[in-house]
């Protein structure tokens, strides 16, 4: 119940454990084209160039930057936590002229500052995240992409933590590079990074005049390999690939929008559980992560230890702040498999016991549990 | 038995598939220590910084390249292959001026023109693959890394087709930089990149002025996680880290001497057998890979139907010819757990159906398979 990897179905891990094929071998092949399929599915999008990069989700991160970036791109990254920081770190590594516009972690972007600065610095790409696993906080799309508009910019966003577990409407919200990780809400292990590219970021990556910073994640490359030639460029994570599909074929019998349905509620009872027992979001209601829940470590309370005890006493990782939230934050994820009534009862369970090791008093009789399982209750 | 993946013993398909734990859980941050000597014990070295690359064997040409190599460094490659073009390609989009010294495909280097090259463009950094997949080549790396003692560079040697099969001494041979893959002679799945790094180059690495173009490959902030503070950086691929844990110990088990002695042995068998076929291998003796041997099409047959028939009839997957060798050689893998006498024989007897389709006539009474087998019993 850490911010990442969750935990992994049966079936994905016995997929992931068959005889491995050659990366050209016909069966590979067919695979593929499968799993590009099923990625569409996932990211609500027709878009041509969807694939599984070879790498965890920062490489999906560096892959929809610097192929999209030539040297001296205005570039625009938006920051409200530890993963805008990172876009911009490695936007700059790109050769890009990086400008960044900076809110407080654990708050949502202002579109109002946003607009500025894009008009300010008249960026070809805007850069934001979804869902900062940082913070906790979810970020609506809309507002940044009516920017990306009015200033003729690409938008690019961070969905690691959201896809999956969140609605994320590609072609509906027209993200032109959209990029994810497999070890949180789709519950396969780290390993691979969806990525999905709309046709007017294609055409960018067409019309480049200097290649890639990176050969290993130059899309124009890649896409010969996932596209109709087929061409060789590097071996693809085959055992990965078998565990994406199945983790991915277990996203498609559960159907999408009941997979997102699970996540909200099994948040709504965890905070319920929570509050009933004392304790405080770090996130306002509006803008809270359903797969990744952000709590106030209270007063006098040893985050370090409580958080070891937990892991000891209770085989349940949960993580701590990061960036300037370190020391003030924990983030319970509630991510694809995780996301279950059970987890969600353990933890306050769990929590409770750790608490009171602390010195920290909830109220008797199991307040936390009783809200939590009423709320889970009402479905 | 194409050129890599190889086969993956059951036993690294089940550590694969255990239960995936977060990658800052204690019990992984023993497992890195663990592999990481392990590492050091299979590219015999004691150098600190010695890692699996969260990517395939590009991924840790990549890294190995970016992180020793600043903007206008000129670095000299050594090219009689398609990995050997490649690492020129990644080195000019690091920003080095990069230059060349070309070989034709399946010969060795000339240690007198490198060093003609080395003294003229005065490199850095100088950068040998030791063992070229795509023609079937091994090249010694003594006389390269006399050239840059003359000159004053780093030494560079791609190990991917290599490590595991044939000897690779880190420390004795001086490798500055040594990169491989886990699908070949480990017998590994693909995803993940050794890498060693000498203290010289470490050097290199500190006092770099720039920073690395990659932030995913940044072997400054990768080595905060991998060395004691354990910071974290991007999330490992979990699972994969317990297969290379496994096929490492099945290593250890075998002994070193022993795996490369059964690598050298089956490939003299091999060619025993296609010798007595009336076949040619496509490289001299004195510079065969073990671990790959490379077999010249004979005329009038026809590359693409043979490997077909090899693979729909024999299950039996080789691989073609890369770049100008495409159409003239058959790249034939006796990579880790493929490198097998029951191997060498099963592929002899198939290849001799495929070539009887074709109208290529082989010596009757199997002279083959005796050849083959006899060598095999002289052991």
């Amino acid at each position: 119940m850490g911010p990442g990897p969750s935990n992994v179905p049966t079936r994905v891990l016995q997929a992931m454990s068959l005889p491995v094929i050659g990366h050209l071998d016909p069966d590979f092949l067919g695979l593929m084209n499968r799993i590009q399929n099923q990625l569409r599915e996932l990211f609500r999008t027709s878009n041509r160039l969807t694939i599984p990069v070879s790498g965890t989700g920062s490489a999906g991160m560096e892959a929809s930057v610097l192929n999209f970036v030539e040297e001296g791109d205005p570039v625009l990254v938006c920051i409200n936590g530890v993963f805008g920081i990172r876009l911009a770190e490695v936007a700059r590594r790109a050769g890009a002229r990086c400008t960044t516009v900076s809110f407080p972690f654990g708050r949502p972007l202002d579109p109002d500052a946003v607009r500025e600065a894009a008009l300010r610095d008249g960026p070809r790409l805007i850069a934001m995240v979804h869902a900062e696993t940082s913070t906790g906080v979810l970020q609506s799309i809309r507002p940044i992409r009516e920017i990306c508009d009015e200033v003729g910019a690409l938008l690019l966003v961070d969905t690691v933590t959201s896809l999956g577990g969140h609605p994320v409407l590609v072609d509906d919200e027209r993200i032109d590079i959209c990029y994810s990780g497999t070890q949180k809400c789709l519950s396969c292990p780290p390993g691979l990074s969806p990525l999905t590219v709309s046709p007017k970021a294609e055409e960018k990556l067409s019309s480049r005049t200097q290649p890639c910073r990176s050969w290993y994640l130059d899309l124009n490359l890649v896409r010969n390999y996932w596209g109709e030639q087929r061409t060789y460029h590097h071996t693809a994570p085959i055992s990965m690939n078998y565990a994406l599909f199945e983790a991915l074929r277990i996203i498609e019998e559960e159907g999408l929008e009941a997979r997102w349905n699970r996540h909200r509620l099994n948040h709504e009872a965890l905070v319920a559980g929570l509050e009933a027992m004392g304790l405080k979001l770090a996130v306002s209601p509006e803008c809270r992560l359903w797969s990744l829940n952000a709590l106030t470590i209270p007063e006098g309370v040893d985050d370090l230890a409580v958080r070891q005890q937990l892991l000891s006493q209770f085989n349940l990782e949960i993580g701590g702040g990061l960036g300037e939230l370190k020391g003030k934050i924990w983030r319970v994820g509630l991510m694809g498999e995780t996301s279950r009534a059970e987890n969600v009862l353990y933890f306050l369970h769990a929590l409770e016991a750790c608490l009171h090791q602390q010195g920290f008093a909830t109220p008797a009789g199991g307040a936390g549990l009783v809200a939590a399982a009423e709320r889970l209750s009402r479905g």
